[in-house]
């Protein structure tokens, strides 16, 4: 009765062989920004639209690798993963939520903290589904700077 | 051609004035440990029905204030309010988001930091977006512990 | 610091001193069907688009008022609410939210039994979070009829 | 050119037989209570931070199970699980739609009230995304109580 | 460590060859109106509730397929198409992203415009995240028609 | 018993008359592009983090208004705005609505085809619903080029 599911990408990867010009050097920025042997899947399926390749790349480039690009950002390295992995959990994304729990893991983050990080998660779907279903009214708010 | 939108609570939320019994005494708590002068309209909600109330307060107060419970958490009260900005701005909460705002900037953080949290939250958006919409297949994972 | 917020339709609102045939039909089977006095806005604003003001309005009348059409829904009127309540919540569309704790009331739905929906509402907005956000896999499952 | 997609836990889940202190407890509760030879893999997963399946597992079980803590729930064990389906679909949940379909299969729901209960969830997905995208304006709105 | 996904539909899709009755006919519509050779799996799972079938199928046939009720659309095929894959993909539904991708490019669009159609749906999904978690005040509106 | 509700901005936006440097040029570049007299809410806000205001004005330029970078887009600016519309639709996102709403009418669409086109967004927001709530599998894929 079950059946496996069949799951493929909407276009076809490019591979790191075929890669030529711009998208060589950006396969190759992202193996050393991110101390990887290979070019995730994400990068390799986006690179059928270079120049869209460039723009999400340097993006993210520029808020997650923020050393390689000469730049202070607010916050530590394991912060910003942990947004990531926040906002993959709440848009149910299974790419990007392994994607994120893998570069956790590599942090150092263990199960036991996983778990604290999903729970709080969870928690805030629970209590942003209520705030919504109650249309709860803003309390009074302290002015901005 | 404009009108000011009304937007309503769907129930009446209970005022600190009518509280009695375990209502007054979950009231009385929300203030003591998150240091508030008034019960915010949400908690005042869901005081309509007391025992959910006492549900979900007593897990916000041991996820997010693990010091009132003699509790240990593997994350500080800043990455903890992070994240839960960051789930409620993923979901669009209105309420939520203001008043994870508001814990965010008790604690110090200015706007800039603000501003790195968001746009950190809104790349993602799109990571998960694209991922989903080119279906993106998972890269080998690490062994889990 | 704080300003109202404007909201507004993105079309201006059909009147019922202004609809003619097709729309004027519907709006009287609207108002005939749910018993009401006044054309709700929803209804006013679709009917800027008669034919889609029919699609719609037709499908809800055999979804949501069997009766009207002579029908036999498998569901009673409080479930077939309180699904539409369920699924707008889970969406955050706050006018529906509205429109479905309206009619729940008008069932006889007092303040708890709305609690309890909605805190089985938001119980399962965190467990679809942790279901999602682990990628857990189905249990075996019984065949199908 | 299809792939089988591989999805996978982000964690281990814990086996029944290396259950041991509260996981062992709660594992021995939630097949007691909900009359299952094993325990379903989301339960698995959440053992991973025990805290956390303690808290999800006795709010689940006061609103899922109330007789099972000597509650009265203004709503029957149909409706409920109505309710955790019809969120479940609208948040696209796999093992959530897949777990409350079988318990509706299992209170005895055949395919047609399935048919029934999901063209509601969707009916109300597309009355949803009208109210939003047309901004309708709440109606006037009853007292309440 | 990893295991294949199972995911299966929660009912068993009703075979051409099985079809009677107004069931047949739709899917004989369905195969005519679409060119098709065979009855897509959505088609065959909504018909286990063929008033249900019958609903959908003649909405999206008036709305996809205006040629073939005689009908007049302000959008041509390829835009009807696109915003069925943007809404899709803003929704992270793998069927309807296959399904519509497919149609996609049955209708001529290469894989570069289909990087620059989800290149804009993430663009957006992102500016929507971020107006949402500002909570962004609507500019002055223009008078409606 | 209804109030008004109160939104605002989590940050203060920056006004055209205080902005200098990078923020000013990019104000500038703003209303030049888009032909406007005032910089709109959304880029204000962005601008309290002129960094990333540069990276979302800069994505959207390029993909938004091609002509100003000497960029050919395979769409056309209609096809571009319904795109934007139908995600922010999708989406629930009331500001970006009303800004892709307004900027629709500017390019000549009126309201019968803004309902076809929110017609079709409510459409696919059902099926979308069905395919995941059935778990409907992928028909067979089409090679990818």
């Amino acid at each position: 009765m079950a059946q496996a599911i069949e799951r493929v990408a909407t276009v076809r990867p490019v591979s790191e062989e075929e890669a030529t010009g711009r998208v060589a050097e950006i396969f190759a920025d992202i193996k050393r920004t991110k101390g990887l042997e290979r070019v995730p899947n994400f990068w390799r399926v986006l690179a059928t639209h270079p120049e869209h390749l460039d723009m999400i790349w340097s993006r993210l480039k520029t808020l997650m690798h923020p050393d390689a690009v000469g730049r202070q950002s607010p916050l530590d390295a394991r912060t910003r993963e942990i947004i990531a992995l926040a906002v993959s959990a709440a848009n149910g994304c299974t790419y990007c939520i392994n994607s994120h729990t893998t570069a956790l893991r590599k942090l150092g983050v263990d199960t036991e903290t996983l778990g604290e990080i999903l729970a709080i998660v969870a928690l805030f779907c629970t209590t942003n589904a209520l705030a919504d279903a109650y249309q709860v009214q803003p309390d009074v708010l302290p002015p901005l700077d």
